[in-house]
């Protein structure tokens, strides 16, 4: 019997290694793929493509005895390394916004954004600190310049900026919206773009990644970029820059309050971590991580954040405080009714997506058992 | 051009073809490794075989170039599969249980451990509502009892119980532990274990899910039900019942509330679900997906669940408030020693969790991408 256990391992053994080959022979494909992409001038990302190839394997394993949520799931997962291999060059719908130069271009999102543009085979241009005695030799005939540079001084470094040619393209993307965007069409008279990367710098790849857009100024130069992100696979929303920044503020500032309320409030109780993370179902793991992540920040650092942010979001917290001290007082008096009506509120708040939120958390909590690894 | 995108995508659909025929063939073998474990006695999951197996993939794919995160992401999605087709047939290791009753063994957990049991060759027999009259035949001989009944029940049905063997293991699963394992060490002479399961009646397998064991009279009969879920898979934790209640307080009732009221606030903005989703990075999305998914249940039950668990909880419902409060004076005061100091104490709480927490929380991220659908 033993032997018997030994022989199918050793079988399995063998597809595994025949699964190594194809996905070795799949990345040489998809290089291929990525250069003819590039000399078509088509996008990374193309999402008929991508339906139709899945929906074909799906009833190709099914018709086998394979699970089509199974099928899914690898080739999924092996996409996500095909797009990262059409990184390397990519095709260019924006010639015309060469040269471009970073404004901050040494930071991590600058050089993010250097780096894809370069890929593109767009001219980039570096303005940091270190080359501030060029300004004006860097920014003579640049035809797209990109701010990319703390929050706390988006609005000096804008102001600051030498006359731009009429015809370049002025984009900052702040993770504000309102006044850089007033601030860019103060100091030029050209186009003006405003976006907002809705990710950091450490993405693999930018297939499927959001990009908040608010225009400026609306100009062909701005639609050239707009196009060139698409190009790279990138999801666009287009929104007025005051509803991005309210929006902002409800997501990051009231997240950011709550979760660092709850790791403190954690760290208050008597139990060790591994207690707590021990009576934890997959869902409550799942959410300790989320908090948890937060403070593997410097405190210093996350401490600027959260002051940072926290302008003008009174009414927001009050809000917040009420809510919580209601439900308190509904508990303590035992008022269903009470706990049902809010509750329902946010139900037609959540809707449709309610369903699909558990259905998604439900893939991701099966794929978080898949990786544990236990003595 | 467009003739050599076609080309190569006829082979991207090749290679994709054969993966499915491996994915075929690992099931048939799977499915045998299964039935061989079934007679050898063995464990569904053995930690030594699957670091061995992903190990030797790692470094094979990588001498072809191929990502070591790639093949074993893909591998512990098969080897989920894998732990499914071992399900169907279970080695048993504790035959000395059966025959074994499920009472309340109609509900969905009662009827999870009632399947589980079967499948490892013991007897089940199921004490509901229905069977009532037929509580004492039913019981007779039995040698394994589980009580698997709503909390709000579980004491007086305990209490109720015919009198049982003295050889008889009276088990329950019951989601607080201090006062179902009392009522079980008074009701019976016999063994007596309190078990939690920390996971829901839809799991696909049994492996590395958390099991927290209680343990109330101590016994050869215990032991064996433990090997027995060991055989299954499960991970099992030992914890005394006051810690595990007290645990559960702060995991369970503090996240409902915090995320019932997060929920609420969100309602009451002015931005849709949509524009919220639409200005969130991808763990805010992940994080929004948590609130969610909680409304996707019943406001009526929900609200019987919430006032059943709130009792006893007020002081940690202060400590809670008492935080947010400080948080938001200390916000106010500018007060960054203060923000700086209440950071570092959840941070050491959290120590080298939270890298891993980053690290973990970034793959569900990856995966939560690849698994959207544009338009």
């Amino acid at each position: 019997m033993d032997q018997d256990l030994a022989f199918l391992r050793s079988e399995i053994d063998e597809c595994d290694t025949e699964l190594v080959a194809i996905l070795a022979k799949r990345n040489r494909i998809t290089e291929q793929v990525g250069k003819i992409k590039r000399s078509l001038g088509a996008p990374v990302y193309i999402p008929e493509r991508e339906s139709q190839l899945l929906a074909a394997r799906r009833t190709q394993a099914e018709l086998q005895g394979v699970s089509g949520d199974l099928i899914e799931d690898i080739l999924r997962r092996m996409m996500r390394e095909s797009y990262q291999n059409q990184q390397s060059e990519l095709a260019c719908v924006a010639p015309q916004l060469s040269p471009a130069v970073i404004v901050g271009g040494e930071g991590v999102m600058g050089q993010l954004f250097a780096r894809q543009l370069k890929r593109s085979g767009i001219e980039v241009r570096i303005l940091d600190k270190k080359q501030h005695c060029f300004a004006s030799e860097i920014l003579e005939g640049a035809k797209l310049v990109l701010v990319s540079v703390p929050i706390n001084k988006v609005e000096e470094i804008i102001k600051g900026l030498p006359k731009l040619d009429d015809d370049c393209l002025l984009v900052d993307i702040t993770s504000i919206k309102q006044q850089p965007v007033a601030a860019m069409l103060d100091a030029h008279s050209g186009p003006v773009l405003g976006l907002h990367p809705m990710f950091g710098p450490d993405i693999e790849h930018w297939v499927k990644q959001t990009i908040v857009v608010c225009h400026g100024r609306k100009n062909d130069k701005a639609d050239l970029l707009l196009a060139q992100l698409k190009i790279w696979g990138a999801q666009l929303v287009e929104m007025a820059p005051k509803k991005h920044d309210e929006a902002m503020q409800i997501v990051q500032v009231m997240r950011h309050l709550t979760t660092f309320v709850y790791g403190q409030f954690l760290a208050k109780q008597t139990h060790s971590l591994q207690e707590i993370k021990d009576c934890s179902s997959p869902i409550y793991q799942l959410e300790l991580m989320m908090v948890g992540r937060l403070f593997a920040q410097s405190p210093e650092l996350y401490s600027d954040i959260m002051l940072a942010q926290f302008d003008n979001v009174e009414s927001l917290l009050e809000d917040y405080k009420d809510i919580y001290q209601q439900t308190l007082v509904k508990l303590k008096n035992r008022d269903k009714a009470g706990l049902i009506a809010g509750f329902s509120d946010a139900k037609s708040y959540f809707s449709n997506s309610a369903e699909s939120f558990l259905k998604q958390s439900r893939a991701l909590l099966n794929k978080a058992n898949d990786s544990k690894v236990l003595e």
